[in-house]
């Protein structure tokens, strides 16, 4: 029987759930529960009910896993212990310095339940964490590096268009070649975080802005602490037209590098490289979640209960295949 | 308390073992097995006792994980179960026909013996199956693509001095940079083994070869079946100087593609990879060994028994630090 999938909020990221559960011959799609008014909702699948999120306790037994596509500032902190108590849920908490506070929550809420949780899956975290994890248990005497990018932040997009007189705005991440090469070179040398990383942003003014008014937006961009401050950051004014036409994507990607030493006396080099490069990175970060909520479906049938991230999921556990064939094809 | 670790066989893979073992503060070496006479062995470590295959049943109590450095052609086969029913167990099996069989041999007498066993690590079985498993769980419409090299491979460069007149003999595969970029491309390309990687060999013949017997060596390198003739392959005669100075080491690597499709429509590309850069591939296989020796050991003390490969281990399991640890630093 197919792993019955639900989806708690339909953005951009609960909308790529929606085609990854298309993807997976061993998935379908039971029902999308939403804040917003269902009448006025059109999804992608046809067929599929969608719900007010308040009248989720009618689909207790038609779930196996809920897919909690809400955000990680706001949504996720409150929105993965309340379902975690009564489904087993993923979700793609990102904010890396609360992973432990959520965790703990999620654990107690998942336990009382007798629900599984996983939290944090995506690609970071998620699958550069696997890397990190991997590669420094494999080369203990190394460093890592992680470079993201060239790709969309959405966080930095929305820290520009808060500035006034801005009317829209997209910001890129680019990894720097330079250190890139530094980091594959296996000479592990220390980066700082603007030798690591540019910043490349483009901005809508509002109507009526003039000169003066685009150099006080680009100073209030460039020495922006914690987003630009630390940064070699471009400021380019292009019209709406333009970002409409050259920027409306959402590509991602980036990179974790391991280089390390092994031998008798660290004479030898080993460099572990791992990249992504995504046209789009909801509909990817989608991709983990939903063969996470596979894992956690086995995990449930298992017997197991409470809160694990990927860095706890065997990795046959994401794949449709079966044991044996797993180690036949792909081993 | 330490995990207690021996090697059975000291060649380029157990030496690397024992290297991987001093870098990792939560082992140690407890002992090395070997089939050669211990009297005229000389190790690395100081203090570990070097010990007459034979007498295993003395250190039954005193080593938590046997890693078995054997050859995968014709010691491993016996080895690993015989060394299962009474050990925890790690190999690095990687004959990818016979895994299958190997682990149904190994599960038997593990679980015989109440022990685990985990086969076929390393990079290729190893981190590389890893790497396909989960990239093709997350990408279910999309193609996977394995290059080997640059590197040594042990296997051709011993068919080579098989050929007569022949006196010493390295081989490189060499991934073909217009098929990596083509992988790269999210094309999907259909690549056959011809356009992925190419050949190199670099020859010794013996004394007293001349241009013809040159002519005959390299028409039987190029002509072999299985090994070269279904590759672009490229024959050096060089001098036993040369070989020594040039090509002693044993450098490989390689890279798991994946290329994949997002959206509705399949209309988005993702594209992943993963690559190893290796200066010397059995101390690096060696470290994946002893990250595989530690999972072993908490399988082990959960109470686990039977075979297992990386497919089925958690990789918090690999690593010396704690779940919350991880979770806080590397998540």
């Amino acid at each position: 029987m197919a792993i019955r999938i639900g989806i708690v909020g339909y953005g951009n990221l609960g909308r790529g759930v929606e085609c990854a559960v298309r993807q997976n011959a061993d998935m379908t799609l039971a029902a999308v529960l939403t804040r917003r008014d269902p009448k006025q909702m059109t999804i992608l699948t046809e067929g599929v009910p969608v719900v007010r999120q308040d009248d989720w306790a009618d689909y207790a037994d038609a779930i196996d896993v809920m897919i909690l596509c809400g955000g990680s500032a706001t949504d996720l902190p409150t929105m993965t212990p309340a379902f975690a108590a009564h489904f087993n849920v993923v979700d793609s908490f990102d904010t890396h310095a609360k992973i432990p506070e959520h965790f703990a929550a999620v654990d107690a809420a998942a336990r009382a339940g007798s629900h599984v949780a996983l939290i944090s899956a995506g690609w970071d975290p998620g699958l550069f964490s696997l890397n990190r994890v991997y590669a420094s248990s494999i080369l203990p005497e190394g460093k890592h590096y992680t470079f993201w990018g060239k790709g969309v932040s959405q966080g930095h997009s929305d820290a520009i268009r808060r500035i006034d007189g801005v009317k829209d705005a997209r910001q890129y991440t680019i990894p720097v070649e330079a250190a890139l090469a530094a980091a594959r070179s296996g000479d592990n040398p220390e980066l700082t975080t603007r030798q690591m990383h540019t910043r490349e942003c483009f901005v809508v003014a509002e109507d009526g802005v003039d000169e003066a008014g685009r150099q006080a937006i680009e100073d209030a961009i460039v020495t922006m602490p914690n987003y630009f401050a630390d940064y070699d950051t471009t400021v380019h004014f292009i019209t709406e037209e333009e970002l409409q036409r050259d920027h409306s994507g959402i590509p991602h990607g980036g990179f974790v590098i391991r280089s390390g030493k092994t031998g008798w006396e660290a004479e030898n080099t080993a460099v572990v490289e791992y990249g992504l490069t995504l046209d789009s990175n909801p509909e990817f970060t989608a991709g983990v979640l939903a063969a996470c909520a596979r894992a956690v479906h086995r995990f449930a049938q298992d017997g197991s209960v409470g809160c694990k991230s990927m860095l706890d999921v065997p990795p046959a556990y994401l794949s449709p295949l079966d044991p044996q064939t797993l180690r036949a094809r792909m081993l």
